[in-house]
């Protein structure tokens, strides 16, 4: 028998020894060795950089001397992040700034601005996950010296050729204003980061630089935290959209990043983190599953669909097995005892109206016509796109906020953020999720969403960025995780 | 906006306040009081009552004295289960032995013996769930003065006509051979009990005594492996059936009931218990979805499509998203990443194409109707309901066997019990769920399952089974939990 395979990621990142598991990687500590002057203008600067080639035989942690040696290297870059706000009444500064109509592109209208930034950036970040390729690039504002903007798209992954397109066009632009080609630096994480690597590198002819997906991840939510005005809010029915101040002291917290699959990563401290579920039950799900049961070709209809459904005409809820009384013994009849529970049960009805409406057939070929007839008006009738797209995206989005709980009271973290293209902003599944967390958490846990929720992990790699020619890993073979450091030399 | 409902029976007993969350009634207590005299040959007698009636107002523990005092009263009754064992290979003692095709009826083969039990066993216990009925009843031996057999069966609750005039049939045997006819006492739990309690009274023309569901299950698991030879089991490939022998010290551990809905229970000593969470995502939810997206009309029909499927047909794996250098950084490529996450993307392929090929077409109605027949066609091809059958029922077992873990993990419970007629004895099901048991607690808990998991409620509201017109609760609103006693008088 094939052995069922687990929620992957999981299956993959969480090894039986819990010393392998943890990747961590303290840039607090980097302060107690001596770094370059800072220019007084740069409130925080985002300074990263990665580990140094090592021997394949050797698995030792990271000193920190190595990576202070990397910070004063020349070519490091500082973005300047003072005074970053999301623009939300101007038009993109997106080259192409609509989204097209079957161009499987989508253009986000909440560039974040970098009013103070000097110099340029020459680098975009892409995150390519199973579904969608997510995009992040700068771009200097046209006719101002100082400042610039960061810019966010996202693809279907499925068309990796449009993004590739896409970033070229980046590229040209790039070269008509410095002159350099080969300048540009092109940052990848997420699986399509590997599996599109050679692919991304032959078109654009420029190196690709690889980074971990869950280090992005965590790296992307840090800035967005703590750096990002009008970035982070809680949602409730009440106030759907409270914003929280940026803040320096965000840890621990969980991380539940929705994408096709689900990924729950427990973070301790900058870059001290650890992937410790997730669920195979994610957004791929959800729209793989509406894909085949409603007439809907995108997410922007099927949750169209869902905001009109009424998940009743097909969910079991208490109140259909225990009858009328059910408020009586103390049980809440409008709760979910079986998502698509009463799916079953009518289908069965319409075939035994069907078989008796069969029985005035005269031969077995006519009364089988005739089932499938009667089965499909009743089917078609019973249930609606509506309220299956309601139902599903209940039971997905119920069933990530009961494990991102679970998860997070093992782990003893009382803040959850929700990252992911899954989410998008639609109030439903916000309300589902922060509902499912205060539920059951009796209102100990918070969940957190974020405006930018789907590039988390391009924005990580975007800040990343580090100059070529360093010395990294350059396969995979030599692509190992960071330790924390506790070496004083 | 409506709120979402959770996991409801979860949402109803699990109360804000811990205090209210415990049903605790320790039957241990009952030996500090005078008991009756046992005869010497009862190895293990099953002594059950409930609680007076009490004003409405009152809510008070139940006093030992009360249960001490109902133990001595006559009519009570004694179950002999000495010797008890499964009757393997003999056809069931059932009256209509076999299943009809079409009749919504399925007689287990399963009957449990009870060699030593002397004298009638007057009742019927049913327990009556979202999509499924379960019966339980004792027949004498023909030609046997000692012995009996406990029957076991179930109907569709869609059907719960055909179960209740199988219950009349009961009656009249019964009848035949006492010549009472209100000497028959039924028994019910589940949802059902409440919504179908005038039905059965009236069709049958006797008392109907209802027991809460949760402590049915877990006096009906009790039974189960502290007395019965060849029920309990572990699963794995290598071994898919190995017994677990009867014994008594049982405490604490997790059961999972898996019907329509989930429901997980800590039970922590005889009917001290706790329903700690579940999932809406269960066996409806399977039963429900693969009857909209497969041909097949039944359980069965579902589960033989699973075992014939492929799941990486529809299933994103990570090598999916990785692509082929999955395993130079430590990722299984075998590993499900998202759930149909695949068939958005395949969707849109066959959408593409279909386009394409539209261009051809003379008008938009044309276009469409290619546009629908192109689509049809590829989709019929491309997602096999086997395919989808093994990839619903994966994602539906893992995420039951990851939630379990968790709150196992929670309460610190290394044995977890599955019980719920969605196991149905299928070897996919339990290999699943057995497989995420062992990897979520790296080996630490163990996943167990029994012959007659389908059968927990009934059983159990067989065994608590008392005479009739003690007082007991006779309305819902005197329904009320039972709390542990402290008091000594």
């Amino acid at each position: 028998m094939t052995r069922p395979a687990l929620d992957g990621i999981a299956a993959a990142q969480v090894p039986h020894s819990s010393k392998d598991t943890k990747v961590e990687f303290n840039v607090a500590e980097m302060s107690l060795q001596p770094s370059p002057p800072r220019p007084t203008d740069f409130q925080r600067s985002y300074s990263f950089s990665g580990q140094k080639d090592r021997p394949k035989s050797e698995r030792r942690p990271t000193m920190v001397g190595d990576v202070e040696e990397k910070m004063i290297r020349p070519g490091q870059i500082r973005i300047n992040l003072k005074g970053a706000y999301i623009v939300d009444d101007e038009g993109s500064g997106t080259p192409s700034a609509s989204s097209e109509e079957g161009s499987a592109m989508e253009v986000e209208t909440k560039d974040i601005r970098l009013p103070n930034h000097l110099g340029g950036v020459s680098h975009i970040a892409v995150d390519i996950g199973g579904s969608l390729a997510k995009l992040v690039y700068f771009s200097h504002e046209p006719h101002e010296e100082l400042g610039g903007r960061l810019s966010f798209l996202k693809f279907e992954t499925d068309r990796i050729d449009d993004c590739i397109d896409y970033m070229r066009t980046l590229q040209e632009q790039h070269q008509a204003v410095t002159g350099k080609k080969d300048d540009l630096c092109v940052m990848a994480t997420g699986g399509g980061a590997f599996k599109f690597y050679d692919k991304i590198r032959q078109a654009l002819d420029v190196e690709v630089q690889r980074e971990d997906e869950m280090e992005c991840l965590i790296i992307g939510l840090d800035f967005f935290i703590t750096e990002i005005p009008n970035e982070v809010f809680t949602h409730s029915d009440d106030d759907p959209m409270q914003f929280v101040e940026p803040k320096a002291d965000i840890y621990p917290y969980l991380l539940v990043n929705i994408g096709s699959g689900v990924s729950m990563v427990k973070v301790s401290g900058p870059r001290q983190y650890e992937r410790v579920g997730g669920t195979s039950l994610g957004g791929g799900t959800l729209w793989g599953l509406l894909s085949l049961l409603t007439g809907a070709r995108n997410f922007g209809e099927m949750l169209a669909l869902a905001e009109n459904g009424d998940n009743t005409a097909v969910d079991m809820l208490v109140g259909d097995i225990y009858g009328m009384n059910y408020g009586k013994i103390g049980l809440k009849s409008t709760h979910i005892a079986s998502s698509f529970g009463k799916v079953y049960k009518m289908k069965r009805e319409a075939e035994r109206e069907a078989e008796d409406n069969g029985g005035l057939a005269n031969g077995d070929e006519e009364h089988n016509d005739l089932l499938d007839g009667v089965l499909h008006r009743r089917e078609s009738r019973s249930f609606k796109p509506e309220d299956v797209s309601r139902s599903l995206l209940y039971a997905v989005s119920n069933n990530i906020g009961q494990i991102a709980y679970l998860h997070a009271e093992k782990h003893n973290l009382e803040r959850i953020y929700f990252g992911g293209s899954f989410i998008g902003g639609y109030a439903q599944t916000m309300n589902t999720l922060s509902y499912a967390i205060d539920f059951w958490s009796k209102g100990t846990k918070q969940a957190y969403f974020l405006r930018h929720e789907g590039y988390l992990g391009s924005v990580g790699a975007f800040l990343k960025r580090q100059p070529k020619n360093w010395g990294r890993r350059n396969s995979l073979e030599q692509m190992r995780p960071l330790y924390r450091s506790h070496s004083k030399d």
